[in-house]
């Protein structure tokens, strides 16, 4: 039995299983971060994501963006937990023949996406290897009744957003499968989806200090997966009533006979907030911040996530992006 | 100018002056772990770790032996510090078609190297890669003033290693070049040395704590390197007199008309750990401690490494493990 025979999933479910685990760590391998009891309420909150060339580097990205795009999905896991990051590390790796400018330009990326997060790139690691990986570690701190988990969503809590989607769904078609922008502006704001990710950290550590959030989740994988992950880890469903979707989502879509809800549903790395809200919740949110919040649904008890949206009911099927199964 | 002509040290240099430095850490680009100052004299410790099919899988390596080791190369340069780790994140690359049972062995390793070092693996990261990459990051919390760096050293010092050397460089021979093992035991434990080989933990724990060591460095590239590397951070020289060698490695060099101390000088992987001393300190280390570690030499004010055993004298090379310039 192979890896891609099985998927992503259930390979961190076999490891899991595997490993003893900390009685101090308190998300569990079914989280976004790790974080592991310290004392007087503090948790040393961490976690790592890797970029590879075979897996995630698309045509047309510069080593700057490349850089910087690993610092912004390390990023964003730490945003939806609302949990400030202090630094991070990354490890290297790559052929000897890669160009020095190249690295330099990498460096240069991490620099500038450290500096926008608030955050020090501290060290690493430089190694060897047949393509180009980067591995990055982002730590921080944080007092554990902070800490957003992807449990806690309960029956008539609020669905909401901060972000958009399908433009990164649209750069995949764009760029790995040739289908071009009707215009220059389309093109422009997919390639910037993906070659430079936006983070939204400042929403993230707002929304946890207000105490209105049940439940949050990294929507690196699609946003259909995100919410069937919510839904499944706390035994609930979702009615789906509005997704915030780019005009030039619509445009691409019309010029290709694609479905705008398809590619918001499908996409990936999209790194939005999704998260859930206590209901009464929505007062004591800040103008400034409650302007960047979409309600997009509501948290129900039977276990479907459906999409009622201009009339149409559908159900979102739970799929999106699993590394070894998945194929751009 | 591709980095396989400038080599690892100049990219991490490079890399280096790029970044912006954060003003609360305290190691700096140049030891062994990073380490960020947090509130009371805490500190946050943390290091990173790749191994690649490419530059760290011998022939022979069980999947076990691979995923221990990924611990291991990282428990060691926590070890030469004096930091005890919490936990480690592991983020994994591979290929689709390598076998799910490949894998749940890696986390057997994983798990094993951890218990044994008393750490916990926490949790990582899964992605498509073209070849096996193991990234490790260990994390940790210690007293500022525990913390033990690679400068300090001075005139007069004693030079000091726990663990011996030259076994790995006999497995180098053996498993790249097929210069075979005059015996059964000294292949066992040529291979035992870099399939699973060992950190000094406890050791440079209670080193630490003793306050005796001026300077210390994960051994990992090679004892030449360094002994060269603590001299030239610390402004000082050495002269060594003495290395511990165990009795398999004469017997190697002697079959294959080989240096022993070649072997010892220029291996790698090798996690001893090797320091220096206050010389009035040797009467406050506790007799079993004692017993592990070898007085090899003293600290000297000219800038030059030097062996001085049997009569014979010659400069140590300044050379050792460097990625994308040695070649194993």
């Amino acid at each position: 039995m192979k890896v891609k025979d099985v998927g992503e999933w259930r390979i961190i479910d076999r490891i899991w299983r595997t490993l003893i685990r900390d009685p101090e760590e308190i998300m569990g391998f079914n989280d976004d971060v790790v974080s592991k009891r310290l004392r007087k309420g503090w948790v040393l909150v961490a976690h790592t994501d890797a970029l590879t060339e075979i897996a995630d580097i698309l045509p047309g990205m510069t080593p700057h963006s490349i850089g910087f795009k690993s610092v912004v999905m390390n990023v964003s896991d730490f945003a939806s937990k609302g949990v400030k990051p202090l630094g991070m590390l990354f490890a290297l790796g790559m052929p000897g023949d890669v160009d020095v400018s190249f690295v330099d330009e990498i460096a240069r990326g991490w620099r500038d996406a450290a500096k926008k997060y608030g955050l020090y790139v501290w060290g690493g690691d430089i190694t060897e290897a047949r393509e180009l990986v980067l591995c990055g570690t982002i730590i921080g701190l944080a007092r554990e009744g902070d800490l957003v988990a992807r449990k806690g969503a309960r029956e008539g809590d609020l669905v909401a957003c901060i972000g958009e989607f399908g433009l990164t769904s649209i750069a995949y078609f764009m760029l790995l499968e040739g289908l071009r922008a009707p215009n220059e502006r389309v093109e422009r704001r997919a390639k910037e989806a993906v070659y430079y990710p936006k983070a939204y950290l400042k929403e993230g550590l707002k929304l946890a200090r207000l105490k209105v959030v049940t439940s949050s989740m990294d929507c690196s994988d699609g946003l259909a997966w995100t919410l069937h992950t919510l839904c499944y880890l706390n035994n609930v469903g979702m009615v789906i009533k509005n997704i915030p979707i780019p005009s030039e989502v619509f445009e691409y879509a019309k010029e290709h006979g694609l479905d705008p809800y398809e590619l918001a549903l499908y996409g990936g790395e999209e790194y939005a907030l999704v998260f859930t809200l206590k209901r009464d919740s929505l007062n004591r949110i800040p103008k400034s911040l409650l302007r960047e919040i979409h309600i997009i649904g509501e948290v129900t008890l039977d276990k479907r996530v459906r999409l009622e949206i201009e009339g149409v009911k559908r159900e979102v099927e739970a799929r999106g992006w699993e590394h070894f199964k998945s194929r751009k």
